[in-house]
């Protein structure tokens, strides 16, 4: 029997759920898991919605204020899946309480927050994590693998598209996502966040970027005072559009690659597109979120009357995490990335060795962000170093 | 609150893992289902073996004999997840018990079987659901949705294959399901079955069928005696494989439409490829298991010059299920159909109504079975009225 | 300077405007031909029509009496592009007179005109072929040499479809292609011709057939008084549709492999797809014409986690006959199949061999649709041997 | 019968023989046609190559030197398909010979020569085309008229690629297309000037860039002194790559959407796949050239739970040019929009309207090639105004 941690989750809507079945799923699936956690609380401020959320998901109890949570001498483990704006003063609440931290992406509001993170869990000393949740897909990490493996050889390209269509009627009302005190920007760190995380994770580290942020829709319906739950409806009024419908960018890699990177909820026919190619010198790598269990893969080295795209199911036994869920070509949904997180989170934590992408990952992506939003202000191309 | 209702399960390897999930996970996506269910006991003869999955599964007790499992007063419900060849005994029994019955795919070794199974639920007035679960993906219902409407008319052409090739290495060794007395028969059953049971399901009855069923592997090494668990160790000894490799056969459907089928284990390339294509006067429909969140539909009406398959993500709220998953091209897993398929099976009992696909379904398709078996045989159409 | 040959074309339709432009097309791409082609006579019965045709196609002569133009010394080489109906006495007339031949599909109107028609040819010596053009298909020719170099092994399955929707509407007049006696079949000698060719390539010699043929629609409009060149008016009279709208059939080939082949009118979103999938043990190999210059291949001895369908563009210079095109990826279109056909024959004109497919493969053609035919009469399997 | 016009070629390599194709197919496929071309007269510096391409390709005579071609009374449109660095010098002189004018693209090496063509062709009121052959496919000029028609509504998003992959491998010789002297530009005026012209055609001017241009390989070995013909020996000798091997650039579109642009010789398993993504308020159209029969579009206005792409294959009679050709899904190759292009170019000349692309888009296009020139090497915004 593996020791246990009590986890206490803060945030019980899209994400407090996604993270919920992760913890739930962990043992059921990896029963090899070095740290078995315990759905001890989640935590949310209204307490019918909490209440309901406990119920469901399978936590023993509810909280209503997070510091009470960050406060309990049983909890060993914080998971932030709230807003972006209030990670920084909860994740620098559960280091300094000595927890370690799982917190949603991005890291943080900016860079100054995202340091002050980093700077808490180092003195803190505790095991920490953002949910980049891309990073567990299968079929992403196996890509990781062949590129380390050298089988493309020196890379010369990055392209990577996040392409949603959600917010094109310009009727649809004005939520929280939309306002830049709240999301701290558009499709840039909801989007973007997660391309930039995909580069650093399978190209390198970037050197300069040059961007283009773009609003399309500058004033939408405010939201009506009878929303509430998933709901969204408009009321009469208008407000301002506080944050980018698009972001995209150009990049120069420190190892030489270039990089084209687009994020927008503007593409009419993509609901989720996380999409990117790489080009090596011996072969290429494509990837569609929508198609999470297939990597596509061309071998520049195989004989040149047969060279071809191979669309590989990244669902065999030898595939990253796939032995622990069923035979070959039995695909996995979205929602089984968020276990595979945990489960490197646990052993993380189980062999206190921090595990990617972790809050130093987060600052990373953090600083690129504001680089390419830097850049989309002054037209320039701005240096990662001035960040 | 929902009432409840103990569930034991009988089996506890690939398919009692399946099961086992879809019971844990009804109450968490499902909260508005009619009634709960209570993981009580699972079952299986070795004990080692099924006390693991009790524990990893999540099940309060096991037991080592299903007859004692069924006799049991708390246990409402009795989920077969075994071997063919011991369906029939079993769901007799429990029918017999007044149990209400979840049983694995096919129904039966053959037709008779079947047939005593049918008579058994229908004489103790129980509910009772075969797991042909490929009814139960979004995708597949939304077809059947359309159809229902009307959208593809008259329907002219079933074209079904189900494509796998784990077995085309002639060193893979004798396994159970190479067996007859133990399979009942090879592709046929195990895949052919799918087939059958969705042209039922999206096309209609069947009226003949004239079939041919080929073992192109006719002797294997028999199975090592280290053979354990998940392995399937080559002994030095050959055995007779006694099933079929490949089972094709033409059919007509009762409404004119006349159909293909194809089941192969020597299909190279193809891990799990259950896909179909469905022609009719007004529009055409296709679907592959691999990519089972998708649907493609063509519509035979839309303008001249603008015609073409459409990929429909079958991952919107309104598609059949999804709305309890996660918002718009948030993928599910092939896992999720048999949450689905208990959900419905839940409010079935809760509501005294059975669902399809229940026993009678399954009689049907093994009919068909049956039909093409001997058509196979003595080489001629074999009409359904005969068998 | 190569010899040169007088060639004189029967029909100038469809099908002669496509053997025209092979014509033509042949010393443009293809200079190395042994044997250059003179266009010089072009012969219809209708003088508007053919002298229409003669200049727009660039012959130097028409004629209006194909017995004319059999008897003209100076002709080398008889194209013969009419419908199916002719084929046979002008073949045995052009062979008795001493003439090559080239030959539309299929060869005959059954298997007693295709046997006189090879007897003719043999009789006379001369060089003949039937354009079953899809063999001139780049991409088809690599798989045959794949297949060859026994790339895939040994073969389990052939998959053949050939799907079309043009007269899927009950209201499309009654055309010649609808009327047995001037059309021999429906989709049967039209479309499973150039798939049972097609199989003969690549996979080899069929044993025995068990088929099955539809007539969805089985009155339709007769033709209008108005209708004339490539116009189909309806009248108000209704006329008997006479031959099959589907063609469906299973066969055991000699190799021991097995098949499905279909063709149909009736399959809404495919205007002319003509796809096969080749399942052997070390690989699959499909392709559908829609798509022609790509070739799916799938390779069983890639490293098991990298395995999959790739999609090759057979327009590399190391492809057949792709050198005297364009550079790689350059695709060409349908009608160059048509030229590669004529330069394999004017070749074999030159050599003095017999290119394939032949008049001999097209008699092997036609003794499969009579099997098929029968079968679907007599309800049983058909031997070829028998036929 | 239609007047005719004597044409005279410059150039006789690849585009030499792509051209000559075009003239010849014109009468065949296009009877239509409002002038007739006379294929008059080949030229080309070697006499060897000039004369052979004369005989092979279907002209006349032959001239070794290109301004004498120019000088002949009878020729009436001189087409350049030489090298980029001759093309203002060549159509200068045509046009102030009075002769009509087909040019290769790019149209020039800089703005300053592409104006001073604009002003020659204008003041010697001729007609005049620049060879964007890409608009002369029949899918994107149906792309054109569903945006003509607002079927996507108002554009957000261009994403245009243009990827190969033939100089990946440093051994790879410094040909004519990487010396500066000689092209211009690498991959920029190759490749990138295709995408800036179907962006202007499908969405609209550019207002600003910014662009970043690399050189991956920035030493190659020379010309081997035995090269010749297509040959392309390596030497011992290393020279500088004095062009781009890839160009990438962010686009402000004066209409409001954004752009992005890639153009690259090193993206490995892309022969030639020049690709672009729509994405509007009511839909999104996307294509690729290796698949150039097809169209991709999505309505955003089709019921939610039926959206997808849906593959249209742009091969009916309904699309442009289409009913010149084949019959419905009998696709043409890529040559055969050349023969668009001069059908274009002849109705153009015999109704004295100067048909698109012309030589002002010619230098548009040019100007937005400066323009990203100019910004990767100052690294900032270039607004095309200030060109």
């Amino acid at each position: 029997m593996p020791q246990q941690i009590n986890v206490g989750l803060i945030g019980y809507k899209f994400m407090g759920k996604a993270h919920s079945q992760a913890f739930r799923d962990v043992p059921f699936y990896f029963p090899d898991v070095k740290l078995s956690p315990v759905m001890k609380a989640i935590c949310g401020r209204d307490e019918k919605g909490v209440r309901e959320a406990q119920g469901q998901f399978g936590w023993q109890e509810y909280e209503l204020d997070y510091r009470k949570l960050i406060e309990r001498q049983d909890i060993g483990l914080i998971d932030i899946a709230t807003g972006n704006n209030v990670h920084a003063e909860m994740a620098v609440a559960a280091a300094q309480a000595g927890k370690h931290i799982y917190c949603e992406k991005p890291l943080a509001m900016n860079v100054e927050e995202a340091r002050r993170m980093v700077d808490a869990v180092k003195k803190a000393g505790v095991i920490n994590m953002v949910n980049f949740n891309y990073r567990a897909v299968p079929a992403i990490k196996f890509a990781r693998q062949l590129i380390d493996e050298g089988v493309i050889g020196r890379v010369f390209h990055w392209r990577g598209f996040y392409l949603q269509d959600w917010i094109i009627d310009p009727g649809f009302p004005l939520v929280w996502r939309l306002e830049g005190d709240k999301a701290g920007s558009g499709s840039h760190g909801d989007l973007a966040a997660h391309l930039i995380d995909l580069a650093h994770y399978l190209v390198g580290d970037i050197d300069e970027v040059s961007g283009l942020q773009e609003t399309f829709v500058k004033q939408r319906p405010k939201l009506a005072a009878t929303t509430g739950g998933l709901t969204a409806a408009a009321s009469a009024e208008m407000g301002e559009v506080t944050v980018d419908d698009a972001s995209l960018f150009l990049a120069k890699f420190k190892n030489g690659a270039v990089g084209t990177f687009e994020a927008t909820r503007f593409a009419a026919g993509h609901r989720n597109g996380n999409m990117f190619e790489i080009n090596g010198e011996k072969g290429s790598i494509r990837f569609n979120v929508e198609r999470m269990n297939e990597i596509e893969f061309y071998d520049h080295t195989d004989p040149g009357d047969r060279q071809g795209f191979r669309v590989i199911a990244a669902t065999e036994g030898a595939h990253p995490w796939m032995g622990a869920w069923w035979p070959p070509a039995h695909i996995i949904g979205w929602a089984q990335t968020f276990t595979h997180q945990v489960y490197e989170l646990l052993n993380g934590i189980a062999g206190n060795t921090c595990p990617h992408p972790n809050f130093e990952d987060g600052l990373k992506c953090q600083m690129v962000l504001e680089a390419v939003t830097r850049s989309a202000r002054t037209r320039e191309w701005v240096k990662l170093d001035s960040i």
